[in-house]
Formats: C-alpha cells, structure tokens, sequence
C-alpha cells in the first residue's frame, strides 16, 4: 500500500471510469459494508480535497455513514464484476457482503472504516459536510427518472484523508 | 476548439491541479464576467457528468449563475495569473473585467455564456441542481475558517454538456 496524492491522475481516472463503468465500492462501518455506487464527485472545497457520495436514506449504509462520518471508496479491478453486482443488490443488513463476495478487509490509516484489500486503490474518507438533495431545486426530468419513489439521498462531503494505490 | 470527453483526464487534471494552484475562471451571464474559483468538484451524478461550483449570494456571479442557469468554466494557462488576481478581486458590477484583462471570449456550443478564447480548455453547463451550504452540517473549523460573516455558498450542479480544449 503506498500513499499517492489526492490528485494522483492515475487513481482519479479509474476511479471516474469505474463509477461511469460497473461503479466502485463505498465502504462505511467498522466491520466494512461495501456497496456499489455509479455517482461520486472528486475536486476541491474549503481548501480540502474532498470525495462526495451519495447515499438514500433507506439503505444500510446510509445509517453507517451517519453512525461514524467516515467511509472508504475502493475502486475494484476488472474481475470484481461479480462482487459489485452483488453489492449494489443485497443489503448488509441480511448477509456480510464482504464474506459472500470471497474479499478481505485491511485496516485504514485515517478512519475506521477498513478497505478492500483487493481493490487496486482507495480513498479513505472523513465526512466535513452533509447536505440533501432538494425535490424542488432538481431538474424535474432527474425527479422522474431518479426518484419515482421520492426517496431523495443525502450528500456526504467527505474530505480526503488519504489515497492509497495497492 | 476540439470536444473532448468529459472524462479527458489531461483536462481534468489541468483542471484540478489549478483549481488548488491559482484557480480557474468561472465564467457566468451572456456578456461573460469571469470569477476566480479555487474550488470545484468533477464527476458523474445522476448518470450525468457533473461539474459542481460554489458561489456566494453576494457575488455578482451568483445573480447571473441563477438568472441564466448556465456557466462554462475556463482553465487557465501560465500566462494569466494577473487576470487571476483581477477577477478574484474585483467585482463584474464595477467593470467588464474581460475587458480590462485584455481577454477575449468566443462563443459556446451548447450554452448562452461564452468561454475565454485565450484559455487552454473550457467546460460548458447547464444548472441541474441547487443546493446551499447547510451552517448546522457542516465541520465546525470550517465555519469558523470560511464563513466568520456567515454567508454560506450556494451550490451548483452543473451537467456537463461538453469539456474542449483550445
């Protein structure tokens, strides 16, 4: 595990191409619950690096996140297809999903949230500033397409407090 | 002009890379009034590419970003570090501040606001989403550090409808 920059354009640019791609895992809680996400912002705010997620209310890792303000974001290899469609289909509050997808977990530097040690690299973050998507000051084709179910998911700023390439 | 994909990764890093070192110009409103942004944030939400900008409602900016719903944002080359300072510190509502940088701009393909010609790549938006920066949600040392006057940034998707470079 080496430490990389947070603008390292190698780790930047599989990590945008995945999440358009097959998506990446974010990883929140102690004992590690991925699930795929295809959305995720990277740049600068506040002077920080920081990586934004987005998260519905009614998943398990929404409460994850709330419970410990941070979360990882591991970007898988090409032979993780199988696992990322897993995680972006089954809750952690039925099975470890980490277990079921045959990954292991390695302990983070900066949070306690662990990462996956087969992912080829990871952003291990600190959550600075939560904030929800509004209904009325969205793109109205986006409410249709995105939330037919009105179930609107909360941004996670999170900041950047370390980038590890594998 | 030359499209390139939203994920160039030269451009994005360009992009990055000088949002941290100088900034980059945001530029807002039909007769183009550059802004000076340090902060900034790429990706993909909603299925879309996205490039999200902060600005203060006391900003001229801010009322030309909200009565048009529209900016590009225009990456700089070494040679503009003055025009930099200019337009980080002077506002649109005293001078045409293209004028007074001796720039010019050019106009955009998929939006009513121009881009900078003399810039090295430009990113062209469409307003998608609104969002404010909560006070209550957000890091405390923050606060403190970025809004000692209390005049949270507005927040501002903006889709990607086409990334050139020059």
């Amino acid at each position: 595990m080496k430490a990389a920059e947070f603008t390292d354009i190698d780790i930047m640019r599989q990590c945008i191409q995945r999440l358009g791609d097959g998506g990446v895992f974010l990883v929140s809680g102690t004992q590690a619950n991925p699930m795929t996400i295809g959305w995720g912002v990277i740049g600068r705010v506040w002077g920080r690096p920081v990586f934004q997620v987005l998260v519905r209310p009614s998943r398990h890792s929404f409460s994850l996140v709330e419970a410990l303000g941070e979360f990882t974001v591991c970007i898988p290899d090409a032979n993780h297809k199988q696992a990322l469609a897993l995680c972006g289909s089954r809750s952690g509050r039925e099975l470890n999903k980490i277990e079921a997808c045959g990954l292991s977990v390695s302990r983070s530097a900066h949070v306690g949230v662990p990462f996956i040690t087969e992912c080829v690299a990871h952003y291990e973050c600190r959550v600075i500033h939560v904030n929800d998507v509004v209904n009325a000051a969205l793109d109205p084709q986006i409410v249709a397409d995105s939330y037919p179910a009105g179930d609107f998911h909360r941004v996670y700023f999170g900041e950047i407090l370390g980038v590890y390439r594998h």
